[in-house]
Parts: structure tokens; C-alpha cells; sequence
């Protein structure tokens, strides 16, 4: 490894030079580290709908061309000026939410969301305005601070965490957005109470953790509710009690109704992970009179509203959302790790396909098929 | 008063026979106080735009012939069998959210709104499902279980609650409904945390309360919004350090843009008390992006709701409301009185007007004045 410190690294990458085209696998060129930056070598990546939602071209803030991806695991290959949280040879998972523990948001003790390099990863920059990406002469934009569709990244040193080398990283890297998303929603954000009742709308990968969280935190009935009655034996394996799939309710029973009718009165947290305004609306008003949260997971479409009768509000229905799960990368995401390789936390029977970074078009393919819950990417 | 123990009493009530009329002076009959139900001798109630919302015709929910108000204190005359919570010449506040200490809801400690007598609450009745109420010759209504308009009323006995003695009850009648639901938003339900910075639009009774429930908290800048220039000097008086008139900003600012830019980012804590879905909007979208919570006090009317983009949640922002302030009245009521007689709530400074009962459509024409802040009634 020591004969590529300090040089540019030239590799392979999945680029996306337009939106709504297939992405390239072609050769780009990877800078070295500068101060406060990490080059890791990308092991393994997962394909995530956010990737396949800014690749569209539908995200107004996506630029190109850039290299997608954000769930990526790896080993650190070197290590820019100031550098102290991570050395060389350490397996690290890229982190989309950085926690820098400085900014008024990290200080806080109330939010995940650190704003010291908002700015620029908005940007696809890295924090001094540049990018380490060139491939065709050009510059190419980073990713939410990832970019792990290649085989090497630059990432912030506070966009990365150091975490067991025993954990195999083909499961690791998947604990950079959809598990820990859906874990940390139930674990962190709802911090739901035993004997609670719940309802997780999408039973995705972010949906199946929240279901993973609520069973760690002791929920009571964990009810989980999507059109595709394919899930329900994905919702068993996760620990639900119930399944509810909306096209198939009674003429005239809304999905709002059936919940209440479950619930005695209505959910103590709800879920939204399927990012569709109606579903969210749904999700508030199953909630509980008088105490219940619902919790926006789902990533909407642009200019897309959520609405609801204020009454919702006054009658003591809480309407919140979170990103990455509310965790702290950097703080939480081993402990995390450590809950996997303790069999506490689910993470292999998430995978269902696995592909080459050659055959990265396939894996978004394979994502918008109901059958897909994770295809993890091997990058070698 | 023994004399009327056990008896129907005739006496003088301002009747709302039709919607979008003006309430009538006349007698009533009174029936005497049947099993857990108290009948009161009220000396002073206010008038509450609540009840200029139902008089008008537009609550969908709003029946007649009714017998409005439900900001009332007075003495107990009578109370039916099994009472034991007041006894007669008990000093009490009537309470349109009552307080059981039995249902889900109550012994949740999570709400105040009690559930036991909602559906008979609703409907304009008892919870024997029958009215105390008769003029020329028919039953009227009940009002939010209250009916406070007049001179005897009947309510459950979980519907009152015994206050100290040497509290005058032209002022502790305030505390049943717009000084409480203020005061109690900013110190129960958002419990303002020492040094927040908070906003709070409409400066009526209820915002000048949630301004005093802040100043108590311990809040940074107390932010107060109003379109009514003369609302500057009552903000003023009860402890705001900014005031912000939205139709005199700068060609192009926003007020929520004015507030992200007073606070540095966004309030801690806002509080709608205009019942405008759009004002709902903009108090949502001032706050702080990782933690900065909307209370929604404001009743809006029939049909309206509120919207805003999901990343608004997704970015940490929360949104919630409440009804009365969050207060169980029994429990909690009397340490508000105590709170007044201490100087520690402002009261006297809220009666603006003062009317009697004959004069009560004058005081409902006042309430819509810009300089009217509450109107008392004498309703003897």
C-alpha cells in the first residue's frame, strides 16, 4: 500500500456523467488525501434509492457528472495533514451524516445532523471547495460526502468511522444508511417504550430495521404495512406481529381505520420509510390521540407537501422525521457494529443479491424489483 | 341558598338560539344537579373566540339551541349524589377538558385530554346523554361542558375544580381557558428550556400567556409577531424582548426569513396562537433545523389544514400542539392560582373590558377590536 501514498490513484468507478443515463464504469483519477481527509479503498457498497433518485435527474440540487453512492465500507489506503481519528489500515464505514463535535448542532445533544461541512458536500465539493475526482480530463463531483461507487474515495475525516475489523464489510457497508436509517428512527428518534404499539409503513430495508429496533426496544405489536404481500414473510422474519397489506382492507376501511381498529385507538409511533406524502399522512393520523408520534423516514419527492387538519396536532399527535436514524456516526455506529456481532442486530439476511462494480446498472435494476432488499456491491 | 338544594332553579342565561345570531337574554330553567354532577352559582365568565366560532355557524359541529361559554368561575349551589371532589360554597373554575384520573388517557401521563365524557361532551349533553338546560319549553345544549353563559350552570364532576378562596373570581376565571392554554404551551407542553430563544405569533390572550409561561422558563429572546402595531406595548408589558410586525419587513424577507436571522439559525420554540394554517406554516418553518419545535394552539377553522415539505421534519424540525396548555385541570389549576396570588401570573393586566350578562353581544363585538385583550362578564 505504501507506493500509492501521496500519489494520485488511478482506479476504476461507476460514474454518472448525465442524469437518467446508465452510470459508466470507467477509469477516474483519485487525488490524495488533503488536511483533515481520509482515501479509503472501497471493499464493498450498497445501492440505495437515494442514489437512484439523484441519478434520475428528479433531485433539483443534483448536479453532474458525479460519483453516486453512500453506503460504502472499506480500508483507509492513507491519511491527509491533521489527521487523528482514523490511521492507516483501519476498516471504516463512509459516513453521509458526518459529526465533526464542534459545530452548535454536534454540541447540541439534540440532533445528529452536524453543519460544519454542510455547505460544500451540498456542493459535491470536498470542504475546501475542490473535488479529488478526475476522469476524461474533467473534474467529477463527490457524492453526500461518500462517493462509494469507486474503488477509491476521498472523504472528510469527520464523513468516517473506525469500526471492528471483525466485522466482514460486505455487511458493515451496509450500515452506512438503510439498517442504521431505520434502527436508530425506532432505537434513537421514537425511543420507543416497552409494550408500545407500532406501525412501520414500507417494508424495505430501512422499514425491516425500524421493525429490528422496536424489537430490541421491547414494542408490543409491531405492525407492518405494504402493498407487496411478498413483504409479509419478510416482515415475520424481522420480528412484526401483525402484516397489513392496504389493497386488500374491506370496501370503505382506510388504512387509517384498520390501524386504529388494531390498536385499541391508535398507534404510540408510526413509521413512514417509503418517502410518498399520502403514506405520511396516513402514518400521523393512525397515530394515538393524545400522545402519538409519527416519524417521516422517507425521502419525498421535490416540491412534493405533506398536509394534515391541525386538529391532528392539537389533540396531541407529535409530527417528526429524522435523518440517518438521528445517530451520531462517529459516536454510535460501533456500538452498532458491536449489536451485530452480538446477533443482535440483523444485517446478512438483508442481502439478497450481490453484484461487481462492473455490474453496478444491474444492482439499480435489481432495487426497483420488489424482491431486492439489498444488492451489496463487491468493488475488487 | 339552601333553599334551592334539590329544586330547578329559573335564572338568566344569554341563550344562542341560531347560528350567525346574537345570543338572547332570558330565563332559563336549571335542573338540579343529577349523580356525579355539580351545579354552580357562576359570578364571571369570559368570552373566548371559540365561542364567536360557534355562534357563527362555521364549526361544522356547532348544534343549537345552546348555551354558550366556557371560561367561568363561581360558587357550588348543589352537587349531585356520589360527589366528592368539591362540596357547596366551594370556590372552582369550570373546565371544558376535565379530568377523570381513570381513562387510558389520564393515567397515560402523557396528555390531559381525559377521554371519559368526550362522545356526551361533544354531542352538547351529560353523560347521562340529557340536558339541565330548558327554555320555552325545549332542552338546550351544553357548550364544551360548560356553558358558562349562564347564571347557573350544571357540569360533570370531573368538569370542576376547587381554587383558593381569596383568588376573585373575575380573574380565575380567565384561568379556564386563554391564560392557561398559553402559559401551560410554554411550560408543559414545550417546556422551554433556560436561554431558548421562542416566537410567538398573535399576541392575544393566549400569545401574551405563552410570552409570561416563557419568562418564567427562563427563554433568550422572546420574539412576539403580530400585525396589530398597538400589540408592541402588550407584548412589552408582559415580558417580550423583540416584537416583529410581518407587514412591515423589507421588500422581500419573509418573517420566517426575519426569525431564522434574529436567532441565529431559528427559534427553539414557536407557538401559533392565530389559528391561521398559513401563520401554522411559517412557525414551523422558523424553528431551528435539528430540534426546534411548533406548537400549535390556534384553533383553525372547519375544513383548513396545514402543509409544508417533509424535509422540514426530516431536517429535525417537530411539530405538535395542544389544547388547554397541556394542563390537567384538577390537578394543575390550583397551582396557577397560586402562581397569581403570588404575582407570578399575570391576570388583572389581561381585563381590557368589562360587561353584564345583558350586555354580552357587546362584549363578543369588543373581543373582534384590535384593543380588546378579554372581556369579563358579571353575571350577577
Amino acid at each position: 500500500m505504501a507506493s500509492t501514498v501521496g500519489k494520485t490513484i488511478t482506479c476504476k468507478a461507476a460514474i454518472a456523467w448525465e442524469a437518467g443515463k446508465e452510470l459508466s464504469y470507467e477509469d477516474v483519477e483519485v487525488s490524495p488525501p488533503r488536511a483533515h481527509e481520509v482515501r479509503i479503498k472501497i471493499a464493498y457498497t450498497g445501492v440505495c434509492h437515494t442514489d437512484a433518485y439523484t441519478l434520475s435527474g428528479k433531485d433539483p440540487e443534483g448536479a453532474f457528472p458525479i460519483i453516486l453512492g453512500h453506503e460504502g465500507a472499506g480500508i483507509v489506503e492513507s491519511i491527509g495533514e491533521g489527521v487523528t481519528s482514523v490511521k492507516v489500515g483501519d476498516h471504516v464505514v463512509a459516513l453521509y451524516t458526518p459529526e465533526c463535535k464542534e459545530c452548535k448542532f454536534c454540541k447540541s445533544g439534540k440532533t445528529n445532523l452536524c453543519g460544519k461541512i454542510r455547505a460544500t458536500q451540498g456542493k459535491g465539493l470536498m470542504p475546501d471547495g475542490t473535488s479529488r475526482f478526475r476522469a476524461r480530463g474533467r473534474d467529477i463531483l463527490h457524492f453526500m460526502g461518500c462517493s462509494t461507487f469507486s474503488q477509491y474515495t476521498v472523504v472528510a475525516d469527520i464523513s468516517v468511522v473506525a469500526v471492528q475489523p471483525d466485522a466482514p464489510m460486505d455487511r458493515t457497508c451496509l450500515l452506512g444508511c438503510g439498517i442504521t436509517t431505520g434502527y436508530g428512527a425506532a432505537r434513537i428518534t421514537a425511543n420507543v417504550e416497552k409494550g408500545s404499539n407500532i406501525a412501520v409503513f414500507g417494508a424495505g430495508c430501512v422499514g425491516l430495521s425500524v421493525v429490528q429496533g422496536a424489537v430490541a426496544q421491547g414494542a408490543g405489536k409491531i405492525i407492518v404495512v405494504d402493498v407487496n404481500p411478498a413483504k409479509e414473510a419478510w416482515a415475520n422474519q424481522f420480528g412484526a406481529t401483525d402484516f397489513v397489506n392496504p389493497t386488500k382492507l374491506p370496501e370503505g376501511q382506510t388504512i387509517v381505520d384498520k390501524l386504529i381498529e388494531m390498536t385499541d385507538g391508535g398507534c404510540d409511533y408510526t413509521f413512514d420509510c417509503t418517502g410518498n406524502v399520502g403514506v405520511m399522512r396516513a402514518a400521523l393520523e393512525a397515530c394515538h390521540k393524545g400522545w402519538g408520534q409519527s416519524i417521516i423516514i422517507g425521502v419525498a419527492a421535490a416540491g412534493q407537501e405533506i398536509a394534515t387538519r391541525p386538529f391532528q396536532l392539537v389533540t396531541g399527535r407529535i409530527w417528526k422525521g429524522c435523518a440517518f436514524g438521528g445517530v451520531k456516526g462517529r459516536s454510535q455506529l460501533p456500538g452498532l457494529v458491536a449489536d451485530y456481532l452480538d446477533g443482535k442486530l440483523k444485517v446478512d439476511e438483508f442481502i439478497t443479491h450481490r453484484k461487481t462494480l462492473s455490474e453496478i446498472n444491474s444492482a439499480f435494476d435489481t432495487m426497483k424489483q420488489g424482491d431486492c432488499i439489498r444488492a451489496v456491491v463487491d468493488m475488487s
